[in-house]
């Protein structure tokens, strides 16, 4: 089968995951939509320069929050698979508008969460994907599949958890993502500036809303922002970095699927970007419904994700390595205590020359192009609201790793500890 | 001679100097004018409030950008002086609208400074009140007086360092400005909040702007900001306080009328409050200059403004003290060395209840009205652009000193060390 993709999306993960896409031959169409136009344009024109002959991709104009202007779009280009690549605010609205036009789903983040109202720091409120599985029956029903969360975090971290399970561990004690980098950017004059290497919208969503956290018996519940600082040691060259509790999908995903008595997920935020998150909460401005400023109405965090450069763009000027894993405690298949750190290391230097993409966008990009792909072969294939831990994790960690052209040519590693 | 004012701008200081006004009989009229007339409209509703009889105030709606609007309604009006009660980056439209109709000027704060090109920490640009400065001659030539800097820091601490001069030192080493408080917001649940207590806009101007010191024999320079941290020890309970050297019109007035060898101006800002400003800073939202934000243009600094209480209604959760002063360090008339911190603590306490105004504001607003009150009286008169240091000290002392009904019954100290 041959896949006619939608990609709602041309930012920066969008545009690197057309970039990887465009070395693949499972599909036929793949269609740009973004709600500027001209970023779509752009992403095409720069695939069809990437490939002699190229002609599956084109661009199209979208508003993601109408699931009906999704519905429409999908239609009119026949699209067995939409691939959502916007923030998560507009995951919804992507979400039921393929399901309308009868379209596979995948996406690289959940539908949003809401505090709770009292006890917002110690009991879950809505949670991350409610939305989306509280509608899982009927996407089974109707045989159509959306594979949620198949970024790189959540998504090849939930098939380390999956590969652990399978092949390493008798019994899990913790599936504990850690996801830390050295990466720093340089303006113009060498100096080095503050500059997140992804969504600053979402990244102030995951890092101040309340921590999610899983145990056996106890279920999902909430923390302090910021709670159970640990420094953890990357691999490659990365060494420590100081982790903290945010509120991240694996933790909702991974315990539907694999057997673990703990859940949780820590970011390596450092210092500095903890000290920030903290005044912009002190400051108010990391909310999201508009103020009145001059007359005119604006959402803080929009102001504060627009002051900053695009993540998209930075990767001409900045150095360093991202790393995505899974810390797996617990008693290995030999009986024995094991504690396994499984990770994906990537290079900005590699992706920008290969792919003009900034290191952790192109690392969030490829894991869905590989999914496609499994999807495409048949290898993967399913029905209803799943998370990747709910597929075999062989193919998928086989492909991604295996030399270009069979593979995706980017491996990742097991570091026992 | 009763003067007629025409205050532009009834924000929090504004409405404070409204309400100190209405005790006082130096002034026939007072218009009270606003880019927002509700905002006037409401002030002078309360001064009303407060006299029985009280029919000196009137409202009037003005955009203090365009000189041409304040000059018509200055002569509309026949105002004899005007009063700049709005934030300085409308200084020059009023200075020169006041000009224009003849009229006297004041002012709380100078026309802004625009750093150096290529050495911004450590040679000055163009000055706080540069282009006011600039037109001094002209003023003096019409015979008009703009009295600029008259608040409580610049303007008492001014007034300060004339008295120091004239009556306490022989020889000056350091003129010393120090500004500390112990001010404390609340929300309505009892939890301690961020909250600044004076207009953010011009916080972030003064506090990330050089710092500018003057040394005798070498003149203005400027520093990174921050600098010079110092912790000083403020009076009536306030208790020590971390200090660091801020942009402030005292240092480019002082130095033109009294006679030191050093300078200085340093802001007790507090740990928490540098580290806001230096993230804001590192995120680019102290900017004035408008981006684009989802298709709206808004400034980022006013954003950061927006998103916070207004200074002026936070009285009612504030409980605090704030003290403006000067410390004077040199050779005293007896010929022996003298360390001097001539200083003006107000209670919040004390303005919310006689004034409903927080402290911050309402000790910003008593000094031009005073001032008014001494010019009204022909005990201050003068041509030019002049500070507060040009007059003579001691009757402003006095009157802010005495007891009502004479004075304003708001005592300062003087605390030897």
């Amino acid at each position: 089968m041959f896949l006619r993709v939608l990609m709602i999306g041309s930012g920066g993960v969008g545009d690197a995951a057309a970039r990887i896409a465009s070395e693949r031959d499972f599909f036929e169409r793949w269609v740009v939509a973004d709600y500027d136009v001209t970023r779509a344009e752009r992403t095409v024109a720069a695939v069809v320069g990437r490939r002699a002959g190229e002609g599956r991709f084109v661009s199209a104009q979208v508003d993601a929050s109408s699931a009906e202007a999704v519905t429409q779009l999908a239609l009119e280009h026949s699209a067995t698979h939409v691939f959502n690549a916007v923030d998560p605010k507009f995951n919804m609205s992507i979400f039921d508008g393929a399901r309308a036009a009868g379209a596979d789903y995948l996406d690289m983040a959940m539908s949003l969460s809401q505090r709770h109202p009292e006890r917002p720091y110690e009991e879950v409120g809505v949670m991350l994907g409610d939305e989306q599985f509280a509608v899982a029956d009927e996407w089974e029903a109707e045989g159509r599949l959306a594979l949620v969360g198949i970024g790189v975090e959540p998504g090849l971290s939930d098939v380390f958890a999956r590969y652990a399970a399978d092949h390493l561990f008798e019994q899990i004690d913790e599936l504990g993502t850690r996801d830390g980098a050295n990466l720093v950017v340089h303006d113009d004059d060498g100096n080095e500036v503050f500059a997140p290497s992804f969504s600053m919208w979402t990244t102030i969503e995951e890092c101040l809303n309340p921590p999610v956290v899983w145990e056996k018996g106890r279920g999902w519940f909430t923390t302090a922002p910021f709670s159970e600082p640990e420094v953890f040691d990357f691999p490659e060259g990365i060494g420590p970095v100081e982790c903290v509790n945010v509120e991240h999908e694996e933790v909702l995903l991974m315990p539907r699927w694999v057997d673990a008595r703990r859940v949780t997920f820590k970011y390596g935020l450092g210092d500095e970007f903890i000290g920030i998150l903290k005044v912009l909460n002190t400051l108010g401005l990391d909310r999201t419904s508009p103020i009145t400023v001059k007359g005119v109405e604006v959402s803080p965090r929009d102001v504060v994700a627009a002051a900053l450069p695009d993540p998209a763009t930075i990767g001409p000027r900045m150095t360093g390595k991202t790393c995505a894993g899974l810390y797996v405690t617990g008693t290995g298949k030999d009986g024995r205590p094991r504690r396994t750190y499984l990770y994906h290391v990537v290079d900005n230097a590699e992706t920008m020359a290969g792919y003009d993409a900034q290191c952790v966008v192109w690392q969030t990009a490829v894991n869905p192009v590989v999914a496609l792909e499994l999807l495409a072969r048949g290898t993967w294939k399913g029905a209803g609201v799943l998370g990747p831990e709910a597929f075999d994790a062989v193919p998928f960690l086989d492909l991604l790793a295996a030399a270009k052209p069979e593979g995706y040519g980017s491996p990742w590693g097991i570091d026992e500890r």
